[in-house]
């Protein structure tokens, strides 16, 4: 049983849906709540209505397009995020649910009307791109995680709160509550993977079976601040030395354990900051990921040993704080196997690789059994204006996609 | 034969000099041809005329007090800056001018008229702390080392012109050249020592033999931007990861050349400066420096060849340019000797030493036999407005500041 997917329909929805937000040449600038962002809500409903799906917004502001099935129960869902980072590119999240929508009207117009309820779902926003802490909106007023107030406190880059910008096109915070959902059976998020190791493997997809764990380290060394050329070097408390060994360490820790550890040092603050001064404080961030929440938690004990470690031997205080923690979220095997064996029956070969990325399956992992599609991104490219994934690649997946979504539902 | 220098005198000068431009408690924010500045350059020429001396403003704001010599001659000239940093403290470049003036009036009242000529000076400008590109103002202006023009291209923090800043209080930049000593035989300067040496070692005074030559390499390392889950260790290119690299192995090498090598890292700056992302640029400042030229040359070879291999093995792109180049100032071996006799006269112990700090006598060196004094800093605090010296500790270095100019000029 092969699954046709129509390259035209992909590539025409992937470009008019880029328009909302457009941003130079290949880019997209489409934060939540805002009027490109709208726009394209606007016009993934139409595409919905016009598949012969109905569509619904929630009251975050996610859209959902649903083919009822005949027998009823739970549903099969599928989708990703409409907003995007400032800038990004056409594909990330836009992906998701273009994949889901196209999956669908696919398998409707080949197969009929399925036994379960299928829904392709827009999550309003995932990429905290307008408000820095907002992680996974649109799938956490699903899954019932938005406690009552926080869109009131929620504060945007403009100074603006989500209640506000909510309020600004129509929606009411207070009703955040009625977007939960408890008839969620299955999630599959198709997503581009963001990395290199697809191209890197010659695959097109991969099925994903977790997605990683994470945590950020907040870290301030402090030294003594001090003359560059009168103070010697045997006399420094400084924390210049201490960071290099420590930010030099903690690589070389994540790269010998292998994939899929990494860790990563991309945020560093130097006070003073001045050529000729010897700092008085560093302070960066250690970001640091792994699937495996044993080998996950191994690797955090050697950092935080190597951390102390300098800091004791160079006199320097230490102090740290995890802003954020994200335990791994294993993929449902059931659907692992599924989505592996629909590959198969494609012709298209796929590897098996976990998530080194966040996603919003990890959020309705608390409410569904999930798994997600990888699409292979060129050089790996990802939260820029360059990402991008060819037709040929993203076609392969939504037929892996709808393959699964075919096992599931008829 | 004892010097007798009067504590009360020598605290008074300094509390009342620190008045110009006083800030917070202990602080002085005086940079050059400021309010705060006149003030202290008036007041500076009023104590020499009290002390007998001829008091004049040069054509750059430069202040001498002369006492003639009975024999002719060049000059025995000592001083230092009066500019502060923003904000210094009391002692960083005040010290010298009024170390000198101290010294010239207790030598005219206990030996009367000299066979050659002492003159004090005030310096205008040394810190940069107005005009960033500045270095050495004052000095340079007598020694003739202002290019034409220069005022006018000089630029402010507050983006006003030297040549501007000098015409608001009535100096000419045209008359700069007016400046030009070639009258001088010795300079002398007293300055505080900026680091904890004397005080580690125990002494109150040192003789300085050297000032340390001085590099600053601006370097830019490049990789490749990606994001910080998505992208494997092994394929990174990571500009952080070598940074680090450069950074321990670049301290450790003048840690393990001991004293006096020095290298620093003062300022980082990274790009995007994001916690999740692999950065695609890092920037940085060495600052190397040592007052051996042969050794300062292998110190800046290994710093370089540790670049480039590190660069090099880890795929990045290594660029660097030396902003900054000061060879090593050598002082006069005989004034070195003149100094350490004086120390031994005055039965006070003094260490010898090369200053890792850069100072006017440097520029002074290209014209004069140059050599200096420091005096004891507490802690080792410098550009802060808790640096201190005690006026026990600073009586003790205008001693030998004073027997040694009696030296040569008695």
């Amino acid at each position: 049983m092969q699954i046709k997917i129509d390259p035209a329909l992909v590539e025409r929805y992937i470009m008019e849906l880029a328009k909302f937000g457009a941003h130079g040449e290949t880019g997209v600038w489409r934060t939540v709540y805002s009027p490109a962002w709208i726009g394209a809500t606007k016009q993934f409903a139409a595409w919905c209505e016009e598949a012969g799906l109905t569509a619904r917004h929630d009251a975050v502001g996610n859209v959902w397009g649903v083919l009822k099935g005949s027998a009823g129960g739970k549903s099969i869902v599928s989708g990703s995020h409409i907003d995007t980072q400032r800038p990004g590119g056409r594909y990330d999240g836009a992906l998701g649910l273009l994949a889901a929508l196209i999956a669908i009207r696919a398998l409707k117009e080949q197969f009929g009307r399925p036994k379960r309820t299928l829904e392709a779902v827009a999550f309003c926003e995932e990429e905290s791109s307008r408000f820095p802490t907002t992680n996974f909106w649109g799938s956490s007023a699903i899954t019932g995680h938005i406690a009552p107030g926080t869109a009131e406190k929620m504060k945007g880059y403009a100074d603006e709160t989500m209640a506000d910008a909510m309020r600004a096109i129509g929606l009411d915070p207070d009703r955040i509550p009625d977007a939960k959902r408890d008839d969620i059976d299955t999630f599959l998020e198709l997503h581009v993977e963001q990395g290199p190791i697809l191209e890197h493997g010659g695959y097109q997809v991969a099925v994903v079976d977790a997605i990683t764990g994470l945590r950020h380290y907040r870290v301030t060394l402090t030294g003594t601040q001090n003359h560059a050329g009168a103070f010697p070097m045997d006399l420094r408390q400084d924390p210049m030395a201490g960071f290099a060994e420590i930010a030099a360490g903690v690589i070389d820790t994540a790269t010998k354990m292998g994939r899929p550890a990494v860790t990563t040092i991309g945020r560093v603050m130097v006070e003073p900051n001045f050529p000729a001064v010897v700092p008085g404080k560093v302070n960066f961030v250690i970001d640091a990921r792994h699937p495996d929440p044993k080998a996950r938690l191994e690797m955090y004990a050697r950092h935080e040993a190597l951390m102390k470690e300098v800091a004791a031997r160079r006199g320097l205080k230490i102090e740290w704080d995890v802003a954020v923690n994200h335990e791994p979220c294993l993929s449902d095997p059931g659907l692992v196997q599924t989505l592996q064996d629909a590959a198969k029956a494609q012709g298209i070969p796929a590897m098996t690789m976990p998530s080194g990325a966040g996603h919003d399956s990890q959020e309705m992992a608390s409410i569904a059994k999930v798994a997600m599609v990888f699409v292979r991104s060129k050089d790996g490219r990802s939260h820029t204006i360059e990402e991008f994934s060819s037709i040929e690649d993203i076609v392969a997946g939504i037929r892996v996609l709808a393959a699964a979504m075919h096992a599931l539902a008829y």
